[in-house]
């Protein structure tokens, strides 16, 4: 295939720039980086004409993903080094002929649209690495934290061949509840020495969590680290968890220097492994999850774009806004509408 | 009114035990502070007989409420004092002839049930004060510690012809963007010398906030204080604002000792009168994302009950459950099926 004949970068502002699916598609099956990053690109679209074109996508390549691939999420508050440690977890991953998939959220905050974390390359290593993919993706504001596409994004690069996908999301308390839906597994990073009131804070993160890595164990630090694992270990036993063949498990490690990446990595693996049958079948609550939720935002834009339904519309949304009308009294008139057609 | 004629409590399990909407408003419009309290637990039911009682109660109180109150949320970290801060600001406003109504969200967590607070009533006090108005609501999932319901509770609250409206939330980061969209004003409350870590955390509530309150400002506390509110107005400078005509405003106070408590209040009555105008079209704004928000939520609800749709509802999820169909596809030919007929 030459450059020529690829599919066109849905960002392109230039008339007929839609790309194909099925050349997309294509592209997917050979593991093109390439042809994902375009994909991704096409998914995260807000065109019509790119949804289209992405729904087109999606169908063509839901089945051809292989099945036993690890989904996990990698968490922690702002500074705790989780870029860092994907670096290295991502570099252990490709020397072992790994093609590690490294999705970055990018957490814009709502009101100035700018960025906690700055900048958006934070991996230049394992970006630059041929073997491993990673892609940061805008947030909006669904999902907390998590892309409203993520979910797409993991079945394109799935399609592509890449094996584990890897989320990274901050941790600010309530993006895990979003996250661990689209995902098999949650790794918590935390530092040595967190206090009491960062504690509370992650309390419901831990219930969230199948692996907690206590980060920076290397120099002073080390015996802090330790200290802080044990500590995590006790609250652990208080906690019910999520699943009936494990137990949530805390190591220490350093993403700077390397020490207890091959671990973590081997804790993934058994969690994978031992899991298996319940991975499936909480996969596919999560895909009813997802269905539903996907139809409850459509179902929204396709009432707010219907044409028959516009007088009753403006009706309510006017009664609404000079307070006559309660809210949910107008929302259910307007289903009743619907409905009754 | 005898006791015999006053509406029934919804969560009574007899037959015919839906309360009237009609007595319901009677009882608000007088102020009566028991039919305000089963007013709020008919509109929090999930019983469908309930839902369209309380739509009918919503209907009745919704253009009797006085336009000029304040609706504020109260919100901080765990620890901070939020529950010791609004008994203080309770017993000032009923000293003053005002009627404050206080709403606590109980932040229950997604997976054990339990509540991070332990307990439900923290303001003994104002619970037990004629002139207040107290009630703790469930949360469940949605809105991100701040109830489903919250937005009618105030309605109902107002009708009653209570002023203020104080909603106090945990606050864990997202959650403020929710129970933003339900009040006018923001009050955070944080502790004296707060650590770096716990700040980025904040960096997003902040952006949302109306007023920082430095709590704990007593005894050998009271420098400290001093100093993180110094540190806060900078960080406010660097802040772009919600609103034309505010401020980010910072102070110090003490719940303890009661001082700074009627500062606040006045920081409070100055929002209230200086943005009028601001809030009420704020309002406006709110009442129509309340709107849609309600319709996409029920038109979920509508569809997994319609059994004209169960055939194509049932095909879709199977297809998804095996991964045989992408979750967006299915949805938009769901969509589809529904605004065709």
């Amino acid at each position: 295939m030459t450059r020529r004949e690829e599919p066109q970068d849905p960002d392109r502002k230039e008339s007929g720039d839609v790309p194909s699916p099925e050349g997309l598609a294509e592209g997917l099956a050979r593991g093109d980086r390439r042809a994902l990053a375009r994909a991704i690109t096409l998914v995260e679209s807000g065109r019509a004409e790119h949804r289209r074109a992405a729904e087109t996508l999606l169908d063509a390549v839901a089945e051809r993903r292989a099945a036993s691939t690890l989904r996990v999420a990698v968490s922690g508050a702002p500074g705790v080094g989780k870029s860092t440690f994907i670096e290295a977890l991502g570099a252990h991953l490709v020397a072992q002929d790994r093609r590690p998939a490294v999705l970055t959220v990018d957490p814009s905050s709502r009101v100035s649209g700018g960025s906690i974390l700055g900048d958006k390359t934070r991996m230049p290593e394992l970006a630059r690495n041929p073997g491993a993919f990673v892609r940061p993706s805008p947030t909006g504001n669904a999902y907390g934290g998590v892309a409203r596409r993520t979910p797409e994004v993991i079945m394109l690069c799935e399609a592509a061949g890449f094996d584990p996908i890897v989320v990274e999301t901050v941790g600010v308390g309530q993006s895990e509840a979003a996250v661990v839906s689209m995902v098999d597994m949650l790794v918590l990073l935390v530092l040595p020495g967190s206090g009491d009131e960062l504690q509370a804070i992650k309390r419901g993160i831990m219930e969230q969590a199948d692996l907690v890595l206590v980060n920076k164990a290397d120099g002073a630090l080390e015996d802090a680290a330790a200290a802080t694992a044990s500590e995590y270990a006790s609250a652990a036993g208080l906690l019910p968890g999520r699943w009936r063949d494990w137990r949530l498990s805390v190591h220490t490690c350093s993403a700077l220097t390397g020490c207890g990446i091959v671990g973590a990595w081997a804790e993934m693996q058994r969690f994978r492994t031992s899991l298996d049958a319940e991975i499936r079948a909480n996969r596919e609550e999560q895909a009813l999850h997802w269905l539903w939720s996907e139809v409850e935002a459509g179902l929204g834009v396709a009432l707010r774009e219907s044409s028959e339904l516009r007088e009753a519309r403006a009706h309510m949304e006017g009664a609404v806004r000079r307070g006559e009308l309660a809210a949910p009294v107008a929302a259910a008139r307007l289903l009743r509408r619907i409905f009754a057609r």
